[in-house]
């Protein structure tokens, strides 16, 4: 199956046909019947995990906070995935939080007294932050396509995945400081590591103003920019076939260390990976890959053992 | 007064007649007369601090050094006000330093012997640093904009303010290694977690080149850069009047939790952020938030508690 | 010497002769004969360390991996030395690790078992990374010249740089995975505190492509890009001119205290600052510049003491 | 069993008292059938586990370490409880790993390659590490009593562990290096924080030497020693008992902050618990014990709601 | 009250060596009449702290908090001291906090809503907090005397002294738990740095049980055990008149380097110690030092300039 | 030899012979002729090494400082040895730093200003810490073995070992205050992290006191006394021979991650210890270790490849 999905690639100039590859996919692995995210396997080593409560505008209701944690607890589990893509269905990526769903939750939360209150809304806040920081914590790479708004949450999402992309007509907004609170669940930890424009991380936490694909595109929140949504997918399909042919010991164990090396200095990050490397470089994929390298093979034509 | 702000605000196309009102405005929180700054209040909540030693080109004497700590103390202090507007009377933004007025603090320290001159002048460099770094500690944010020349000192104190505008005719200058010494009092510790390209940084600090608005601008130290003064007050203010319309216990958290995610790893700071909103979620003005969300009223008609 | 360098610089129009200059200079201060490096003088306080494998492309080989610790090392004693250039003879800047020759060390590593072989392989990595860590440790200011191709170990290299400059034909490419590999001597742990896009750091990362010029320009990577490779040169050895014009105190303690910042937070960077700072402001070299920034005079008609 | 235990407590006239504060309790937790692990009620806030699996030394299996999970995850959620006993049934505390259940996992693990193996090696790890750090995470205090032997692996448990008591008889082994490993589930982690003798932390994990219970009470491993297990059982109840009169905003939030300030500074520290308690103090808790203070009233008189 | 206390001391055969040195000395600096802190000089370069409210058994009421502030701050700007000594008059150490006094602040702090009461809160624990770290951030060693009962605030205060030193009748209590709060102005942040016993240090704090001068020596709270008052306060000055004739560079260099130890890596602090002492080793104390030393001269014949 | 060396252990009631033998045996490893170490085998896997130079009381001069290095780093590539053991000839362990002979550096430190002096100053303090420092980057477990007077440098060098033993006779004095300086090569550092009683490190430090071996022994600093120096040498090599019978692979791990943790906070050191076990627990050692354990055979009696 992966063969038919990479001669698809070759024979079209457009890269539409993968697009409807990845809607003709069955889903590859078995998961519990999730209310919000739709799971396909475009490619045998691709998940394709679409947020889908479009009818919602993808607003991010209780069933989607608890299943995000299931679901990327599995695809880190899952030995054939090795890189994910997520999107959104529907007219927009997201509307962020679903206020009417939660409302209960954060505006009425149990306890006799205010330190009890306090104790169960910081476990609620806990739990939620654990539903993007599974993304971060799944050894494989996600790619995320955004079109249309991201809002509130959404950003929270994006900021936790490895690569953003999106399309001529998304835009973002950090939209908590609207509706009364400081973001929790990761903008305010993660955006400023993101990107390298400090007062503009700061103008957008503090104002909530919408910032648009060019601007996202100048600042480094994307890095790169598509005209409509289905050429997004096809390029974020293709993106994920490149990162999924090379050797998966390598791919994640960048992945793990260029986590790593955002929250420690570059000493302590350099002797973490050299304890990473020291068993790391025993792979197979090591001979595989730099004999395909002197033969001027494609590594899509190496098969490298599951991870 | 604030209705009237807001009012002339919302009848104008341009913004000018903001500018005027904060020229028009007498002074509104009772402070000591400095002699340096000069504090005003545009509106309600929003204080403006204006350096004000232009027949000196804003050079930063002995005066403004402890004034700077005294006026942002009481700023901390002010329940009315919600977010501060810094810029620079006159020709420009600031020389940076006034080597005359400061030239017995640092290049005759007293001592008698190497030890205690290293000792004393120890004290007099983190008096220095902190009078920059109450700009960070204070929990309103700090918009600054600049026009003109910003040098020396300049950088440094711009560094610790959350947002950063400029005119069209601005440029910087990282000025310390001219005058023999690495710059201590912040520009070497804060430029490079503000801006996202550190071979610039290393450039501007080592050779002390100019860099102009449209660099600026493109590297990330500001995030808009204004045809002139007058427009980027008017700008500034209405940035600030944004800031202040939403809720302080928001934005105060925000201010908070994204200095602090600056100097933490992102497990840290989630930590943190959950520990800050397990209170901060119990506000009040969550609910007159989201009702005004959900009612499409602006945020400007809510009235929040002073914090 | 210096004095003829600075000459030229000021007679002639053209950047080119002080790159001729270079080039006729004979090596400056008593080196081992490295194999792979060139070292020369092209003005007293000037080093210029020149990669010099061409018929191989500037592979990596063994000893290029120790002539770097031992070049670098030196630097770091030379007293007359007070900023470095580097950059590649022949047609790329390099191709990266020579897989050729050091295929043995990497890919049979010696060992009675598996802890063995990984306890070997580790010290292997350790002392590779210090090849380029010296860089860091050598307190003048390293500018990097890049011209064409810079692969794998090059990026690498470039990144524990202070500066970097390329031509408009140079591409970079983190090429580790392409090999079975997690990048396990800097790009993994400098490039994201290098550049601040997060999103473009992982894309090239896991997916290995190239990045040419204008994206390397615009995202931060390098902050100077010139027509061709003289040019650079040129470029390069003028901005090292205005580096070497400064007191070496400054100088010195810029860069290394530009380091710790990167690696600390702001509060321990102002702390370890203040601290050096307290001797080290009671360097002449201040009073020397002070005095010829009031009589206008320029820097470099300044002789400050070596260091 | 656990009834038996309770009888023997029952006709001691010393520890009569203790008891009747723990009359008639069945299990208060609705848990699942836990193979290795006992669980009881000595009184409704107090949660005893008991190691059970005397027949095989208490040696951990395989289903000991997921058991742990699941039990401390639920005391965690449990309202009821505020305090948790630990010991062990049978002759010993533990005699550590069972080498003969656990082989097949840690010496022949699976795996394509050396690499994949590691993969598979350091995600078993990873997992066995988290059967002790539920304790630390659990915010209710756990006091281990131990008796008889504490091998291997019952000290990466027992420094989990809030308080360690034991009897005159207990001895403690930190046996991994007999086995050919270096302790990797939390004794070279703890053990040097927990107890101030690092030259002995050094002896006991590289000669694998046995301490006894002198030793261990000198070196401040445990706080008390008991002539027996029943008065150490008696002894350690009673001290729960003390644990749970108390307020459990007050003791929880202790554990919580005492485990945060041993691994962060004593700055970082104090501004997590001003945030923690600018909530906590605002408890009833407060009040009500400040009174029962001034009223000399015993605080077990008091009811505290639950946490 | 002073003065009679210095008496009582000159009556005693024994102490007399002290005394004369510390003979006739009126108090040196000039201080504000604090009312519950009684400042004298037993020595030119010794402060003696009295912690004086015997009436209220020295309980820590508003004024004591503040006034803490301000003494310690004198105490680091006052060139003439080298090392002080605080102790508590009448007949115990401390009672803790005074709850009647200070009972609105925190038991009924003002704010519209849960938020803006937590954030008063927080200020309020946060300046509490100061009054103990003052005490640390003063680089002159601090000496505390314990007699009798040390509770609550007062286990928070000695811990952030340097040298404890007890009687033989003292007990120390970590109270906060007793009235339905975790300790938050530095106990449960500095006690596990200060005794290297973890069981014992959550025993206390978890219990609140009472700890005797035998357990507070063996788990080295204190370092030295007197038999009473007057011989421990004669202890006290007798060490810190050792202390004081050393150089004040290397005692107070000595100090401030060994809470940076606390709180870093040995590889950070043994970094931050060559900063410091680059400049520090080139005091003319040394030479002195030295000198005396070869010559077999007392330390105290040697005159060091103030620091 | 290894078998002759147990014999004569089994053999004896005393272990004199042991120590005959150290002193007959031939240098195993080729090393540089030391001038103030006596590098000698006492056993194939055990080096000693000897601080000889009794007739200046073992005081430390320049050749010292640069010969630890070259004998640390020597000692930590040769692959037969598995454990040091460091003692001093002559009366005294060490008489600490050899004032007479390296007054010049640090008393006459060279540069044209002071900021110079200072930057040649630091120099020399980095380059004096690096001689303890290579103790520690050993991976071989050291033993040091103390004697009579341990002054000034001799506390940093012990400090900076992993196991202390000492003889009754054994004093300890933090001398640096005394002659005019804050001790600056390890002892502020390590110290208060190899003792749990920072009141005891503060008074030593400060008073520069004596300190004998009980009071050495009960807080900590060795964990064993000795009555006299050739009893002491014995069972020094007798617990080295213990830990030279253990897996290298076990034992080294065991000391890298123990001095890890030391500077981490435990969820670190657990992440590192998972990623270094991953390939460590992959050693033919562990199935060695397990079948000895199994067939109650004595570690002696098994060969473990070198490491």
């Amino acid at each position: 199956m992966t063969f038919l999905f990479r001669t698809s690639f070759r024979k079209q100039g457009l890269l539409i046909p993968v697009l409807n590859a990845v809607r003709g996919m069955s889903t590859g692995s078995p998961t519990p019947p999730f209310t919000t995210l739709s799971i396909s396997r475009p490619a045998d080593t691709i998940t394709h995990v679409e947020f889908c409560r479009p009818e919602k505008r993808n607003a991010m209701n209780k069933a989607f906070w608890s299943e995000m944690v299931d679901c990327f607890n599995q695809i880190a589990e899952d030995k054939e995935c090795r890189v994910v893509v997520f999107s959104g269905a529907g007219k927009i990526f997201t509307a962020g939080i679903d206020l009417m769903d939660m409302a209960g939750d954060i505006m009425q939360p149990e306890g006799d007294d205010t330190a009890r209150i306090s104790w169960n809304l910081r476990q609620i806040i806990v739990k939620y932050q654990e539903s993007f920081s599974v993304i971060e914590k799944c050894p494989k790479p996600v790619i995320v396509a955004i079109h249309g708004a991201c809002i509130g949450g959404g950003v929270d999402l994006i900021t936790a995945s490895d690569i953003r992309l999106c399309t001529q007509d998304a835009w973002f907004q950090v939209k908590e400081v609207d509706i009364g609170l400081a973001a929790d669940v990761g903008t305010l930890q993660r955006l400023p590591k993101v990107i390298g424009n400090r007062s503009l991380v700061n103008e957008l936490a503090l104002t909530a103003r919408k910032m648009y694909a060019d601007e996202a595109k100048s600042c480094g929140l994307v890095s790169r920019v598509f005209p409509d949504k289905e050429t997004m997918m096809a390029g974020a399909l293709e993106m994920a076939g490149e990162i999924a042919s090379r050797s998966p010991v390598a791919v994640q164990g960048t992945k793990i260390n260029l986590i790593f090396s955002r929250d420690h200095s570059v000493q302590e990050s350099l002797n973490y990976m050299a304890t990473w490397n020291m068993s790391m470089l025993q792979t197979h994929d090591l001979m595989k890959s730099a004999q395909a390298a002197m033969e001027k093979k494609s590594l899509k034509d190496i098969i490298f053992s599951k991870l």
